[in-house]
């Protein structure tokens, strides 16, 4: 090892030796060392955002397309802090990642400088795991170790605290730095007993819903499950909102169980089994009164897989006990009557599963065309859905940006509901800086849908004054094709399908981001 | 009271009987029972952000204007996490803020629903006081906790979590609510003998430099501490980063302390007393290697008030003690010989000082123009400047919005840096939405100039692909006027003097926002 390497930069080269090899960072002064270590080490490619989510939710899309550990480089608590919402998706994604946070100098710190603050309480609502470096000859040793805690568990969020001294100091050790990556992350294998059990109880074929989640969506891990469930005459459900799901007429057609309790507790009544594949038990969102909180049928819930084990593994198993072999499945392409005249979720999200190109990887956040989307995308040519796990909203835009910088052979597409979309719109730049193949789609109808539903749910007839003020968003409309030029990304603007159709037929064809306000 | 009203409503009255009339809002479902409570609260003025630290930076600049608490609406913890930023700049500014989180429904939180996660221990980082509502009765007996404890320490963050099923039951008290306003944030007096013993070791008037914080850079403030030094022959600094700061040919000129150590340090040396006046000891903003984290000489720092203290009392104390008496001043308007040509930090600064109408409030984000016009703001018409006090970016913006509504008389000027306006951008849409007398000043060099400054104080000769890449913000330049028109604001781009005059001359007659894009 150079001896006159910094620990920054022993970091860094530890973190690319594992396989990591970008850097998505909004740096301040206390991370300037790896900044200049950066410098250093060209092999880790730095992607700037202009706010911190944008990092976090790039890191989140980056390694749910990767599956290894993703990389973020934030400043101190107060940029930490921005980074969280997109992190608490990344939680509920099982998405491994490991933030670098510069801090002040250890020397520093007690003097409470204003932007001191208490980090690892911040940290540790997001993070399955945290330290802070304490001693800079400890640097190589805990990013090692961060980088293993981000691929336990199924994958999770690592967090390392790195003072701004410990980063100048010059790397002591005389190891060579190990640079064989460490083993991927390896789900443990579900128990085998309760696999033998479950295969038990169904032999006498009960009524059965299978809700798959995790590695269970996986092109294997499907076609497993269809099977299964093609044999037992079962229904077959993919979690409302998976970290990632293939879909296409090549594989079964899984759809998410509905979003609202009272389709979802539709959706799994009469099951006397209700089984788990890599799935959390189907809980409502939100808890409404005279409604339960668990969706599934009194004592109906059993596991195959626990979430963060292998359940593609537990199905395959599962497939071999009751004497079943996984199907291939290749439906013709029928698409109804094609849409036409004005925009409305359905067409758009029929008009989109048309379109996609061989391997597009979709990013969706909103409801309002994103379940449309997603069940026609039954329909479409092969593709990867990402969505929303934790519902902290300002995630799609930046996940599609990690999505494309983890797989740039690969068309990217964000739908996009239009409040969503700018809680992180600062994305677009950062699309446009790194010349990234998206088309972001943007379903604009100028008001926070999802919570005039809720209002009308809770049945109010019409809105009074606040609750419009508080759920429109048209006084003043947003000028999306101003937005997107204003950051570097060309847009236009739609609003029936023949121009829609037209518009997505372009911008597929384009080589940098695209934007595409779909008005509704 | 009235029987059916439920105690989101009864949170709301409680909140508005103690003088809160204003929510900067950005709810979601579990907020619900609280907006539709909003519509029956006519006299709360809610107002709407795209993104939560919009919220929390305008409660922020509401309260610093207002001396009274601000309150927020905020959705679960990732909402919430949204606004720490700013609210870590609250909190240094100590600023009296309720923040009100809705919560999942008591319960509903067991069974870990996707937005679920440790609120407590992200609002812990921020907040001086935080409770949960444990049950529905306890609503208005919390509320008036949060706000007496939002004005305790001279004002704090307190945050108060609001679970969704107690948002929506019924008031049940027949109590009426109490409508005298609690008392004002009083602060508590400084130690009368620690004033006499200053006194005393001022009678023979050696070195000394007074650091004023807080209350003491009120107008009331700064007169006193200016006869003081008159008297003494001492200096007279400000806090480098105040929450608050009254300014203008009227006032005496006190100057911030400078920013970088070495020239804060020699500013400080020579003095055998460093007195503190409502400022925290003067401690480097980052610990630079061979540099020390005290600014002040050793030994010589002492305390007239603590921060949190009546500073103002303890200064008129002192003059007392002293036997001087407050002068009035009022310099004549003398401005060196107006800048012409190129746009420079200078030449903007002073441009803005001589066009500031009497009453002007500034909002300052960035040192590029920062620093120059606050120096120049010596010689303008009364202003308050309102600064970024705890180094969390994104605040400028957002403190504006607030202090616009706050004082809707004044006309609020947000004096922006390009790179750290981009972090709460979608405050430009609140802006144009409230039709807000702001006029927008962002101060474009398409670079992190602070950080270009850091790496030049390593030593880096010239800047690495690396540095160069995660320092700049010029691929591609951010064309300011699009995004400004997206989000309803009207937008220019001066590139002289002569324009920015004529800007900043129609800007300031316009009724709502503008902004000019100052091209460095």
């Amino acid at each position: 090892m150079d001896s006159k390497m910094t620990c920054a930069e022993a970091l860094l080269r530890a973190a690319n030796s594992a396989g990591i090899d970008v850097c998505f960072a909004n740096p301040g002064t206390t991370e300037i060392p790896l900044v200049q270590a950066l410098d250093n080490v060209p092999q880790m490619r730095p992607v700037l955002a202009l706010f911190e989510g944008v990092c976090s939710g790039a890191a989140d899309g980056y390694g749910r397309m990767r599956g290894s550990p993703a990389l973020t480089l934030t400043h101190l608590g107060p940029g930490f802090a921005n980074s969280i919402a997109n992190l608490h998706n990344a939680r509920r994604a099982r998405t491994p990642i490991v933030n670098i946070i510069g801090d002040h100098a250890s020397w520093h710190l007690a003097f409470d400088a204003p932007l001191t603050s208490d980090i690892a309480s911040l940290a540790a609502a997001v993070s399955g795991w945290q330290r802070k470096i304490e001693r800079a000859d400890d640097t190589v040793r805990d990013v090692k170790a961060a980088i293993a805690a981000s691929m336990q568990r199924g994958g999770q969020v690592a967090t390392l605290v790195f003072p701004m001294d410990f980063q100048q100091q010059l790397e002591k050790s005389d190891r060579p730095l190990d640079n064989s990556p460490p083993e991927a992350c390896k789900l443990p294998l579900a128990s085998r007993g309760r696999i033998e059990d479950i295969a038990r109880c169904l032999h006498d074929r009960p009524s059965v819903t299978f809700l798959l989640g995790g590695p269970a969506l996986t092109e294997r891990g499907q076609r497993a499950a269809a099977a299964i469930a093609e044999y037992l005459g079962a229904k077959l459900y993919a979690e409302t909102f998976p970290a990632r799901i293939e879909r296409g007429r090549n594989l079964p057609d899984v759809d998410r169980l509905p979003y609202f309790p009272e389709p979802a507790i539709k959706a799994l009544s009469g099951s006397r089994h209700v089984i788990l594949v890599g799935a959390r038990e189907p809980i409502a969102y939100f808890g409404y009164e005279n409604l339960p909180s668990r969706l599934a049928p009194d004592g109906s819930v059993s596991a195959l897989a626990e979430p963060g084990e292998d359940a593609v593994e537990a199905l395959e198993a599962l497939a071999t006990a009751l004497g079943v072999k996984p199907v291939s499945i290749n439906r013709p392409a029928q698409w109804s009557a094609a849409p036409e005249g004005q925009l409305s979720p359905q067409a758009i999200g029929s008009i989109i599963a048309q379109t996609l190109p061989e391997g597009a990887i979709v990013s969706i956040e909103g409801g309002t065309c994103g379940y449309p989307f997603a069940t026609a995308s039954a329909m479409s040519s092969s593709c990867t859905l990402l969505t929303n796990t934790g519902g902290a909203i300002g995630q799609g835009l930046p996940v599609a940006i990690g999505a494309a910088i983890a797989c740039p052979d690969r068309k990217v597409i964000a739908l996009q509901s239009d409040g969503s979309a700018q809680y992180t719109i600062q994305s677009l730049w950062t699309m446009a800086r790194e010349s990234l193949p998206i088309v972001v789609l943007i379903a604009s109808n100028h008001r926070y849908g999802v919570l005039q539903t809720e209002l009308g749910r809770s049945n109010v007839a019409h809105l009074g004054a606040a609750s419009a003020a508080l759920t429109s968003l048209d006084k003043p409309k947003i000028d999306w094709q101003a937005i997107a030029r204003g950051y570097g990304v060309p847009a236009v603007q739609v609003a029936d399908t023949t121009a829609l159709r037209s518009a997505l037929s372009s911008a597929m064809r384009a080589e940098g981001p695209q934007l595409i306000e779909m008005s509704l």
